[in-house]
Formats: structure tokens, sequence, C-alpha cells
């Protein structure tokens, strides 16, 4: 279990994208959210858009491995999906903040890998934003805000990538994903978490 | 500091030679040894030829970072190169044995970089030490003794590869290098032993 944390604009779309072209054995997690959906995004393969209420039965009902308020929204990561790649043996990619994957590491420990992708710099992180043609700015400044509350998690990841060439940064994830699976503790069986899931329990 | 360990015939020197071709910010530690050069060997560079007597002198010096007697040859790790390296900012690798690893790893943690690397079956390792001509079927057993014990320390190691294909393993080695260099306990700074190291202490 992968996940990737950034603040918006710092490139880990992208990156996971083609990560995910590259790399065979990689199943995308695709979260549960209660905000709009915005152009060009397609449901379930950006998000499952959903509604409040539903959202709350989800997590009633346990459906989530983890969720989080973002701002007005909630976001979440759906179990059965995950439950599903792991068992038939595949690596699961997580597009998700540091909320949830302070979640996630709580219940998976050592079987969650925590990347976090840093921007060169701030500058250049407001450049991207704002090269968003469809954010005001208002909407600018709220997710320069955003980007730093993020931002200031970094440490509670085991690995930091400053993404100043994305050629490269694809590259640096690659390698933690190869290490990571020739690691002695996963090669010799996984851990309780992930054997749990792929359980379904 | 990164350490590769393998039974004697499982490519390991192959792959570390490899290694430091292509990886600039590696230097090699050279072992001293008290066992005799064989043909192709060069001094300094395979290993630091010494006797009985001048390898106890380094020992009581505290010259050597570990050492250990491999059945009736000794083998040890001079410091001063080592701690010559890190000082340049560069990273070690080592061609040591699972007694010197964990000679290394009591006074070093984290800061080491543990890969094992196995043969793809004993077979395949007897076939690659019969492979070589020098070496008598009396020596070809006691190798194969050597590997049994060497190989039984396979759980002691951070990472494990299984050297089937040399290009692939060689990939390996460099994706766990560059993942070990992404970690953020080594980006925010090295570690104790490492800054002892490189104080020259």
């Amino acid at each position: 279990m992968l996940v990737l944390s950034s603040p918006s604009g710092a490139g880990k779309t992208t990156i996971s994208r083609r990560l995910l072209e590259i790399e065979d054995d990689l199943t995308m997690s695709v979260s549960a959210t209660t905000r709009r959906k915005r152009p060009g995004e397609t449901e379930g393969k950006d998000y499952y858009f959903t509604d409040n209420q539903s959202f709350g039965e989800r997590v009633n009902r346990g459906e989530l491995l983890e969720h989080a308020k973002v701002f007005d929204y909630y976001y979440g990561t759906p179990r059965a999906p995950v439950e599903k790649a792991l068992s038939a043996g595949r690596d699961v990619l997580f597009d998700i903040d540091w909320q949830g994957t302070q979640q996630i590491y709580e219940q998976a420990g050592d079987d969650l890998v925590r990347v976090f992708i840093l921007p060169p710099s701030t500058r250049a992180l407001e450049a991207r934003l704002r090269a968003r043609a469809q954010d005001s700015d208002e909407v600018v400044a709220r997710r320069m805000s955003e980007a730093s509350s993020e931002m200031s998690h970094w440490q509670e990841y085991d690995y930091v990538i400053v993404n100043d060439d994305l050629d490269n940064s694809l590259q640096q994830v690659r390698a933690i994903l190869a290490a990571e699976r020739l690691k002695r503790t996963r090669q010799i069986g996984m851990g309780e978490f992930v054997k749990l899931l792929r359980s379904g329990h």
C-alpha cells in the first residue's frame, strides 16, 4: 500500500497517472467525495461523487478505510476495492491527504509506504495553481493556504520527493516501489493489516 | 552506508563492480585480509593484503570498523577510508559477510542499509563455484558449506534480492540506493553514526 500526498499543484496527480500506466501490478484507490464534480473529471475514475447523507451512511457501515473533512467537503477511501486488489496480490496506490494517511497508518503500520511530494518552492506552487484557468484569485489564495497546511505534515512520511522534474520524480517513486517490494519483511509475507484486508474483514 | 552480503558465487562481486561504475557518489570500502592474494587480485583494489601481526595491531589501535575470522583468515574494514568518503558526502558500499554486517549495524543502526543477495538455487550456486577453474572439489565443497552458513543469516538484512538475472539484480540494488536516499530521515540529516565517522572520531 503506497500513499502519495502533496499539496494540490505539486504534481502528484500527474505522477500517479503515469505511475499507473507503467506499473502493471498497481491499482489506484479512487476516493469518495461530497464535493462537486469539476469539468473533465469522471465518476469512478477521479472520484466517486456522492452526497452528505450517502457518505455518512457509508461511514456508519464501516465501508471507508479512512475519511476526513477538508474545508466544506468529505473525502474517504472505499474499503472494498482495496480488499479486492490486495486479495489479487496487487499493490494499491492512494492519493490522499495527511489526515487519511494518518488514519490508514494507524491501522496498517509498515504495510503502508508513505511518500510526500513537495513542490520545488512556494512560488513555483503558486504559479502552477494560477495556471489553472478555472480558479479565481480567491480560490488560489485558499489553495495556497491549504497547501501550507498540507506541507506542514511532510515529516510524518517515510519518503520525501522534491518535484522539480516530473520524469525524475516519477523514477524516484518507481525506485521506492521497487525497493519496498524487495524488503525482507514483505518477501516473507504481508503484515497483519494486508492479511486482514485480503480476507475481507 | 550500503552493505551487500551473499554467499560466495551468488554474483555479489559483479553487482558491486557494475554498481560502482554507474553510481558516481558511491565509494567501495576495501577490506583488509590475512588470506593470500589470488591470481587476478590487486592490492588496494580487491583487498589490502596483510599478515596476522599487522592485522592484530590494527585491531588493537581501533583502526577497523569491524573484523571477523572466517575459517583460517581474518577480514576487516579499515575505518579511515570510510570516514573520508562520508566526510566528502559520498555513500559507501561494503562487500562484507554477516559477521561484519552485524558489527557495523550494532554501531550504525539505520545509517546502514543491509542487502542480502541470494543465488536462484543451491544447485545454481554450486554450478557457479565449479565454473571457477582454480577451485578443486574440496574447495568447492568447503565453499558450499560456507555458503550455507552465510545464507542462514539472510533474515538479518533489510532487503533480499534473488539474483537470477544480473541486470535485473543490478537495477534492484540501484532502486534500493535511490529509495534510501529519498528517506525523510536521511534528508533531514545523517544519523549519529555517520556524523561521528564524518567528524573522524
